[in-house]
């Protein structure tokens, strides 16, 4: 016979109830805001009763927290793409189809602009968000020094100025297909393929 | 001797008055939100009585409603650069460099971050910015189509989709400039060209 559970395994929500808190929290963040979005909110979106809930999550802090975890998840999914085959250019933009696919969802990509408003403002849970872009950066600045080091770009290619420019697109990108939701994400990836190209100047390596 | 001023005269505020009040509402958009900041904390920032305040905006619309206006005169004279010298690629970026510097300011960038957020959850204010970008829009695509009649572009490049790239790179770009104060905004104009000659595939041309 099993042991009896512990106290810390009663409180931990079992993956679909979490799932279920955790996407209704995103659609309540993304509607009202990070600051906007109350407990009861949440509650309610997610049909559960406050008593329920805060078993799980003590706070709207530890919500956020969790989301953030589920950012970071996804963002290292998207980032095996790094290890794939190809170009540089080919693996990056492969990293952010399936970043811009996942963002696309109508409520996170409400979320996304709320996390960039965030961080935008410097609060707690920009920061927070700070933190995980930091590593995906890093983690794309180090393919792109090693394909540097391989002659896929030139040698005397600025990474950070580089960095920012793909990041500033994927932001835009993120968000404005959000608005025009009758372009296709495979109709974008061609030309994403050619502004990863000209940044990382390939035709002249 | 000059007839006494009527009362819509003695109702519109000076230049200087406007300014001073329109600057004030801005940053007090940019830090709580177009919902969040009241017209007690835009009479605090522009130090000024509601009293004397109202009499020049009677509401918040009526002041969301002249910075609108502010930034449409912006964007117009952003444009002018559509009708100056060099290549199409040229004039488009003089454009962009322009608004990014305007935008630069870290209260304004952050006030086109609410923006923003304010067009995806599709709101009033929303709504009367999506209006002032398609006019943007609008006046890009001429200038586009006339390059791309001229063969200076590829005849079968799809403007609607090269236009939802580059306004995608200039969301992005004017929100990261913000994070990363210390990008100079020449540093970027070399790439912002190559990226719009990639998008407008004006090597194949």
């Amino acid at each position: 016979m099993p042991p009896p559970p512990t106290a810390a395994q009663v409180l931990q929500p079992s993956d679909e109830r979490r799932r279920q808190i955790l996407a209704a929290a995103r659609i309540c963040f993304a509607r009202a805001g990070f600051h906007g979005a109350s407990m009861g909110q949440i509650c309610a979106e997610a049909q559960m009763s406050p008593g329920a809930l805060y078993r799980y999550f003590p706070s709207k802090d530890a919500i956020i927290e969790a989301i953030a975890e589920e950012e970071r998840a996804g963002a290292v999914a998207c980032m095996e793409h790094l290890r794939g085959p190809g170009s540089i250019a080919d693996r990056l933009v492969a990293t952010a189809m399936e970043y811009l696919a996942s963002a696309r969802d109508p409520e996170s990509g409400g979320l996304m602009v709320e996390i960039c408003s965030e961080s935008l403002r410097n609060t707690t849970v920009g920061a927070r968000f700070c933190e995980l872009e930091e590593m995906v950066r890093a983690t794309m600045r180090t393919a792109i020094a090693e394909a540097r080091a391989h002659g896929e770009v030139p040698a005397d290619l600025d990474l950070d100025v580089a960095l920012t420019m793909i990041f500033a697109f994927g932001d835009g990108l993120m968000m404005r297909l959000q608005f025009e939701r009758d372009v296709a994400l495979e109709a974008i990836e061609p030309h994403l393929l050619r502004v990863v190209r000209a940044l990382l100047r390939m035709d002249e390596a």
